[in-house]
């Protein structure tokens, strides 16, 4: 059934698997004439990337995307815009002493029993490689929404269990560039400090640890279309299609749940120019599904890293009891939520300028 | 943009509004050959009703479906299935003196942007009886599971910050009934007692409450497409396009982020008719977001009613400020989400009903 | 499989059989703000209605539509238009002799065999009664274009080898009136009374004919998108989607096939005002699936009536030779391609209306 | 919009232009298990390629396909199947002159218009080179399709108003190496003979031919969705997307318009095995949308070559009268629907492989 597609004007579809040739996306909908460059792909690959710092995977991937088609002369044209971005330091041979056990929070077992045969090299499809693809692309959405001004930025809200504090939210730009100067993605710099500790320790125990990716944007009044594209909703189909993820919340989220409606609702007001806000932004910035014009604010939960190299009591695909030991080469990040960061942020920008375009069509 | 649609295979398209002539649902794709009979849907729809009990809107609502297309001879034949539900007790004419307020926490704002109309009459198409719908295609789509002993069950988990004693998940179908002997949809007949009395305080106070609602399915191993199909983000988008939904989370969901990978990773094992299991199960029964036959398990949050018979602080939509006092007469929930239960269901059986026909597609 | 649906950003999906309850269409995707009302929606039915003339079928249907929602005040609010028509005249008992048989040109063998179980009573979803639903919705589209002076209009071009002569295409409008003022949609009064003399020729025999309907549209450049959404592509698919429908060209179609490139080649010239045209229009109206701003112009054969009332060898269900007779009172068509006209016409709109919101996402 | 993809199960996207990096395809949703190598496209395209005879463009394009993905050890996985092919002899030098000139019959008008930027290279999207890539995914579709024993087959079956006999519908695979082992991929030897007699006068008149590929394929009942779904709309769709098309009739196409119901309906017999079939097959092989078993036989109707060396008045993007050229060294085929045969092929296997999983969730 084809289900790499995401997307119904600005739409990716994505391929390719993590010990392939490389995996790609294409973009079909991009509308014409918007400046991009291979060299602006290839810095949003750049944050993504393994290897970046000690707190993530120290696996060298050189990620060079290559544009295929749809730019010309440095404009898009309207046609579909193909990225490839092939795999370089993709070492396989690393999974053959591990290839027929089932890995405990990974996806070779339900892939076996759906597919029949699976790709043991890496993960596959299900691997985070093909995430990769999904940046390439969030790239040029990005410049598509910065176009209009729309702009979102995504941080490690909580980690191993440490919160960052409050943000200021008035500026994204500000928060965005103390996120990317953190070697973790954390705006806040006491509590990063703490996160890494935290990071040493648990990697010395072989283990690794969760987190909460928070992520913000700054849009007008009117995204989202009614009833099963609310905005919310496709953020978090969105979010939910990445890998390791375990929960959505936008606005007050599952503190709502706990809340009065006296509390909860956000009262309308406006200011000397007369522009309506609401004095409170619990919904996280929509109202039945289409963005009041405050700030979109939403939430992502990631489970612990499932790689780890500590022994695991599992069963090999004949069904036998066996012991998973991942070789002492494997590369793994400690923490996933980490590098999901920018592939969050690249996410919501798919859906956000997805939600640009269908905007278009609501009215005469 | 056609957005009233939810589904790939096996489809939805709903319509209508809280005081036009009706809501309804067309359903195509639904295979042919299934015994369905009006009764079946009218009795799902009975569950969602309004006006059960003291705990939801007295709002009467015959709520009686006719199917209008779709079925001979008491089954279905492979053409769409329509189901219409014709408004009956929708007194319009009470918010005639509202009608050109914004309401915190509702969707005229934004539609009123979106649109530059909006039916002012009720919440249109942001109204909750819109689900009324989902809940007629649910009932359908439940009858297909049950052709393949496929069976979903949702409960109110916590509510105004009380959480049920946790259940046994062995038997669903004994959850079922104790859920559906609540008053409000929970199986714990103790907290069941300490929310109603929450419920009553609140509705004094002439407020509102938000709760949580849980779900979990019985499945085969295989359901799900990678990778923008996957289980969880196709039930992420279906539970975050309901009415006053916030947040989403499967399995360990938000507590996953501040857990260590040596916890959180479910072992497989083998029980001795060799049937491959997980020692747990916090990945909520999916990895890779396919289904590992384990439980699906997914809660969702509902934040508090939006309509409260306080007076609240807003603007009028020339933009000046006013007091919105909901009429005396008018009959909201005191808690959107115990009704919610249902639709709950419905959308997750929507879920597994497209997810059992796309996995037909993915071998020879 | 989903599959009653048609259209991207403006799409219908169709619901109903000849002999339930009604046939119905859902439009989602319409702009808010058109004026719509249901007497205009009727008014178009009235064209299709079969017993309009001794040259159709003397079945009389009521064929009132209702509008169910999406329409607030006269005008359309953005949310799905659902349309019913209601079955008042369809007697099905006549069918009861020959349920069993495989009838000739028919659908009921292959319904059968795909689905296991057959609505015997009418044609079901293969009955010409479901394009009333198509011409309700081309009913909208139609207003919805004219809002961007976009116009389209089918006709009678060839009726059991009798050709109209050509016909002014400049006057679009006009060429509708003179269609519309004919009881056979021929805008060639001599030539439409050779058809109608050949039709009452045929009725005597017990015979049906085949017939040609083309249709023209007047249209801005730009419409269409590449490559698998070229403007002929989905005309195409819109015709082909008719029952008894043979054949689909476009502008000069098979007959470009006997023609030179330099013969073909339709040169570009410009008026004193500047404005681009065409010298020729052997395309028809697009150039690499984009509509160039001359006519649409293209044309959609017909077989003829499959039911007619002499009788036909056949075999039964359970493969037995029989003979099929249809009942005296059966009340058919002598060539169904006449009450197409308005059909393709609707289709036809609902590509455009489709096509001009597509438009509206290829830019900045 | 997104419009670069066909298909709803079994989909394809593909991208590239004429003179960029090259043109490739994602394939989305094949089934998993399917034997599949590099080679067996690279055969395929060999089929399509230019060059290959006097009789087609000398362009030389070594067409080597690469799999980037969704194939392990030889089998598919499931996961998407993305083939490129780098383009190596695109000289876009020659076309600088005329790079500002509207060309007759050409998109490089509609797309300027559209996009308000054109690759002036070549023909961007709009160029045949696209088809390369549908060739490419068609080969793994025939794959698929013949693991069910369906089986299709193309063929010119006019050319520059030159016909073929009739063929023998009873062996496809005889008919195919017939027709393979013609130059211009026509089975009749002596028509084919004559055929490029004419297309060498008309060479060196400098002018183009067109022509009608004929189809034919071996299906079991049952395939195709009504409504929108028909298996004769999904063909239609499909053939008129492909450059240079003008027209698409199945079984007796047009000329059933001038049949009578009493020769055009095929009535059912059966065999000594009781097997059912219909003596004359004038539906082509589909009723009501649905295949009945017969063969399914269309044919599409191709316009002369719109690039021909002889001077053209034109305009130039100015608006300026201008002499259009092409430049002597410009390769063209003289007659395009001579390659176009194994794309009809490819075209045709594309729809009934996404018809045969379609088929799969008719039913319980």
């Amino acid at each position: 059934m084809a289900s790499n597609f995401f997307g119904q004007i600005f739409r990716i579809t994505t391929f390719g698997e993590s010990h392939g040739a490389g995996v790609g996306v294409v973009i079909d909908g991009c509308p014409a004439g918007l400046p991009v460059t291979q060299e602006e792909v290839n810095q949003a690959l750049v944050l993504r990337r393994p290897g970046n710092s000690p707190y993530t995977s120290p696996r060298k991937e050189a990620d060079l995307a290559e544009i295929l088609s749809g730019v010309f002369e440095g404009k898009t044209t309207g046609a579909p815009i193909a990225i490839f971005i092939r795999n370089s330091d993709a070492d396989s041979s690393q999974y053959a002493s591990i290839k027929d056990l089932y890995r405990p929070g990974h996806a070779n077992f339900t892939y076996l029993h759906k597919y029949g045969i699976f790709d043991d090299r890496g993960g596959g499809r299900a691997s985070a490689r093909e995430t990769a693809a999904r940046v390439a692309a969030g790239a040029i959405a990005k410049k598509f929404l910065a176009h209009y001004g729309i702009f979102c930025t995504a941080y490690i809200a909580e980690l191993g269990g440490i919160e960052v504090a409050p943000q200021d939210f008035s500026q994204l730009e500000t928060l965005q560039s103390k996120t990317y100067s953190s070697p973790i993605f954390c705006p806040d710099v006491e509590a990063a400090e703490r996160m890494m500790q935290r990071i040493a320790l648990v990697k010395e125990e072989r283990d690794s640890l969760g987190a909460i990716v928070a992520c913000l944007a700054k849009v007008p009044v009117g995204l989202g279309d009614p009833v099963y594209q609310k905005l919310e909703a496709q953020l978090a189909s969105a979010m939910l299609s990445l890998p390791a993820t375990k929960g959505f919340e936008i606005g007050s989220g599952f503190n709502a749940s706990r809340m009065r409606g006296s509390e909860h609702n956000d009262l309308f007001d406006r200011d000397e120019s007369g522009n309506v806000f609401t004095r409170t932004n619990f919904s996280g910035g929509t109202l039945g599904g289409i963005s009041t014009g405050s700030s979109i604010f939403f939430r992502v939960a990631f489970k612990p890293t499932s790689s780890i190299k500590q022994p695991q009591e599992t069963l090999n695909v004949t069904g036998e009891r066996a012991l998973l030991q991942f070789p002492t080469a494997a590369r793994h990040d400690p923490c996933v939520a980490i590098r999901a960061v920018p592939i969050v942020e690249a996410m919501a920008a798919l859906v956000l300028a997805d939600a640009v375009l269908m905007q278009r069509c609501s009215n005469l």
